[in-house]
């Protein structure tokens, strides 16, 4: 096996013609070998497999520098630069991460998850390298998808601007004939469809030499093309049309499907089912929303990258023109929310709490600052959610509850969640955002709608004294076991409290305890700073209650075990007890 | 006076060719005399004053919607919707903000101030028409600067992709010529140049049917233009050319310098002085970095938005290839200093508050995950700063300084800016952001270097007991007042700390300040709610200490004199003294 025996990429270049598709073939082999047992990135890598390895023929990684966008599809670039036993050795699969990542490999340069952020990175690696006065070649990697991100048009701005050697390869999958797609889409289609001879070239508009190579999976021509641009001392666009999951049937035929999964059978090309069938808050979301949808017209979701969040391919067509998907555009989604509100329509916008982020001036600036009532749906905000440390959605609270004129909720139970959902998409008055519950859904006592005045009241789950836990969200039901454990263990009765707003407090009540009980405990499922906790410290700061917070450390934790952290941040039933207990000795 | 009889759009439609003309000049005459007394945006409205007479002739507002974009260039459309008072008579100057605000008039859908939201909003506009099956014209007026943000190109994309009626007028006033831009500005040149006629029209390119008006202050001219297009039922971009400071000879000349400002003179030209002269931290980092930069090479200076905010023209010259302008684009100011910081260079990015917020994401998953070394300096992040509602700087702290790895700084001096902006510009571990003093220059003892220990340990000004005062950078005179009066009228030792860092606590300090105080009080120029006060009363949420935090409500304050607003959150050395005298009563 040749992959073995590549431990870096000046290993590739000894390598003759032969080899070279040896070598191509061996590692789309052991790509879906690994793929297939452990999940992953499927169709993007698979499409990249004959492009990766002319990169690192043509090309000098690491003084050349490659940058791949999002960076899901650099599994064959890691099998390159000697981490192929990450590919080869199940015991090994966990080496490396799914994105590139700086302290595997000097021939990662960042730590990448988020789309669109590939050509403003090469920018300014260019940029120093011309302040330097040094030579090299500068590559971002990019996938058709992400260019619909404004930020990668920002740096394709900028690239041209700056005039030197930078190269752009578009790797287009055309993923997005399915959806048929208008704006920059229209236009790959038309220069995939003419070699890239149509005229009105978005590409070269903005000043880019451009070269289009419709065999995108031909290694030789790969290798030809890239020869042909090295050390280019102007900014060049590569469009390159490749097939996206090549090699693998299933894959090249049912693409969403392959986009992104966890094991599946290379015999049958299904996923491995994992036994979990238990009812979803996403289920749950899907099916609300396209029963309201069936029932007012006016009421529309938006999504911004990730289409089978709420909806698969049949429910897209059931929900029609009432849904619709802006591309990896999180600004796009939020400012047409403000427009679609101020209309007249209720928009119902669904994300993961991590890409959320990449808006937070559209939402405050057009959404909040103009009163809108558009209605956020925040998917992953907990340490439970994603754990690749581009990824985590533990960041929510701090950055959105303190956005003024927003409310955001924090529902704890199946009921209490879609009877939020209900009042946020009828009510006029607020642009809201939900933090969708995580993990198995949990039951509550029914609440079938919920009127202006509750969903800015704390509710009192039991009422006890000397105590309050304030359980958050996802964290209500450690909150009433914590209470439990009290009880059985010390004798005490105290207060449960589920805040439901994250936004404001509930003043009349926090007052109201004041009188009967010594301690409050704020528990919540993201990192304590600049979190809910520590507003209610804030406010009891100057009373002789005392406050203590529960929450996450402030950091990018990486691919951990969710169990895990909560432990190491005392969010368990024995270290709350533990910590409450001590403040009630002696 | 025909403009005093206009009282809404109706009534410019009853002019005749004559009288319209008629009125577009004693519109632009109303605006000259308005602006020339009061400031404000001069020549983005110079410019537009045959287009908005057109706009209002041809189209009909509300019904047919109409976007500005950043809504700067609104004036004449406020005249023109029964606001002309406000431009008449100066004691109504007043009456009407510098942007569209819905609360003025129904003719403004949205309160704008930040770039590049009016194609998204219009988006959402037109899809919610849609779906409640109206037909009516959306329209967005956005200018070629506020192309250059990644917002504009979603927009753009998601416009085409609908393709039902939507007219964006690219309103092209070619300011990007002087400093010869790249990317869409060397394609918007070509086809100004060939008067549309250029191949690779970036416009047509998304899929646009494209117009090209040269003598975009012919008032006929546009008139004819918008009658064609009007009721079109696909996406449409009118690209008109006119001339920034249309009418005021000075304005023509010197763009840059009459795009905004105060009270000038109409027959010289020259703006009022205030008589203020003294020495400002904007100063002060001009200097600081010209000089950095002479010495090395790879210190970079990134600018977003507003160039003049650093450097002037000559300036700009004298920083060469070490100054970089992005455009109105800080999305790519933010990974852009991520790329340079990976590859050896020293970039410093200078940015207002409100405008940072715009890449919150870079910052977090480009810069802070991948533990990159740039510089931001955060301007006019202060109650003091800006007063518009969409451009106020009191939101920083809580969406900045929660960030992972990132250092958020605020010194409270000048000394100690210096110093601390050598520390950054020159370490190698940590992105920086810090917190530039608003207001008069302070001094303080000399600090010739900060080392790495000092920027994370607060600093004691004064030591005292029973009560610690900190006084968080702009604030930290305040604090330094309040010991004052603490001592004299209570003849109270305080002690008056310093924090310099805000994104992260002192815990030696304050555990060794647990041991002789009983009151912690904080003050901050920025949101009390998830800010550095909150912090420290979590800290100490389960001791004896109090913690008293003081700073401003979570609100979108508008038009507001800063020293009131001070004062009714408590921010006023009596109100605090009476605050912290409570707590020792009895």
């Amino acid at each position: 096996m040749l992959l073995e025996k590549i431990n870096s990429p000046e290993d590739i270049k000894k390598l003759n013609k032969t080899e070279l598709q040896q070598l191509v073939d061996e590692a789309r082999t052991a790509l879906l070998g690994k793929i297939s047992q452990h999940g992953g990135h499927n169709g993007p890598n698979l499409g990249v497999v004959e492009m990766t390895v002319a990169l690192h023929y043509v090309f000098n990684s690491p003084v050349d520098k490659l940058i791949f966008d999002v960076s899901h599809q650099s599994y064959v670039h890691k099998m390159l630069t000697g981490r192929a036993e990450a590919f080869l050795k199940e015991n090994h699969y966990d080496d490396v991460s799914g994105y590139t990542n700086p302290k595997e490999s000097d021939h990662d340069l960042f730590t990448v998850g988020h789309t669109s952020t590939s050509l403003s990175l090469a920018n300014g690696v260019a940029k120093a390298r011309d302040l330097k006065e040094e030579t090299s070649n500068v590559i971002a990697v990019i996938g058709d998808g992400s260019l619909s991100g404004g930020l990668a048009y920002e740096g394709l701005n900028n690239i041209s601007e700056q005039g030197t050697n930078t190269i752009v390869i578009v790797n287009d999958n055309d993923q997005s004939i399915a959806e048929n797609f208008g704006g920059i889409y229209k236009n790959l289609r038309g220069l995939r469809e003419t070699k890239g001879q149509a005229s009105d070239n978005f590409f070269k508009a903005l000043g880019f030499h451009y070269e289009y190579l419709d065999e995108g999976n031909d290694l030789q021509a790969l290798i030809e093309l890239f020869t042909k641009v090295k050390d280019s001392t102007e900014p060049v666009v590569l469009h390159i049309h490749t097939i996206k999951g090549r090699g693998f049937s299933f894959a090249e035929e049912n693409r969403e499907k392959f986009h992104a999964g966890g094991p599946f059978s290379l015999e049958t090309g299904e996923y491995i089912s994992t036994g979990n069938q238990l009812e979803t808050y996403q289920q749950l979301t899907t099916e609300f929303l396209l029963d309201k949808m069936a029932q007012d017209p006016t009421v529309v979701a938006v999504n911004a990258g990730v289409p089978m969040l709420l909806f698969n391919e049949e429910q897209r067509k059931q929900a029609g023109q009432q849904f619709v998907d802006v591309g990896i555009a999180e600004e796009q989604a939020a400012t047409m929310l403000a427009g679609l509100a101020k209309n007249g329509a209720k928009p119902v916008w669904a994300v993961f709490s991590t890409f959320m982020q990449r808006s937070y001036d559209q939402i405050s600036h057009d959404l909040a600052l103009n009163h809108l009532p558009g209605t956020i749906l925040v998917y992953g905000a907990s340490a439970s959610g994603m754990n690749d440390e581009s990824h985590i959605g533990i960041f929510d609270i701090p950055f959105l509850s303190h956005i003024p004129n927003l409310v955001y909720l924090a529902p704890a139970s199946k009921e209490e969640y879609l009877a939020l959902l209900e009042w946020s998409i009828e009510q006029t008055e607020y642009p809201v955002a939900i933090r969708v519950p995580v993990g198995p859904v949990q039951a509550a006592q029914l609440l079938e709608k919920i009127d202006r005045q509750e969903v800015f009241k704390n509710q009192i789950i039991q009422k006890g004294e000397k105590i309050a836990i304030f359980g958050l969200g996802n964290l209500q039901s450690l909150a009433q076991e914590v209470a439990k454990q009290l009880e059985n263990s010390y004798q005490v009765h105290p207060t449960v409290v589920n805040p439901r707003v994250i936004s404001q407090l509930d003043t009349a009540l926090l007052d109201d305890l004041a009188k009967t009980h010594q301690l409050v405990v704020t528990l919540e499922d993201g990192i304590l700073e600049g979190g809910y906790g520590q507003t209610i410290a804030s406010y009891f700061g100057n009373t002789t209650i005392n406050v203590q917070n529960y929450g996450l450390d402030k950091a990018f934790h990486d691919r951990y075990d969710a169990k895990e952290l909560f432990a190491a941040n005392h969010l368990t039933v024995e270290a709350i007890c533990q910590g409450i207990s001590e403040k009630f000795k002696g």
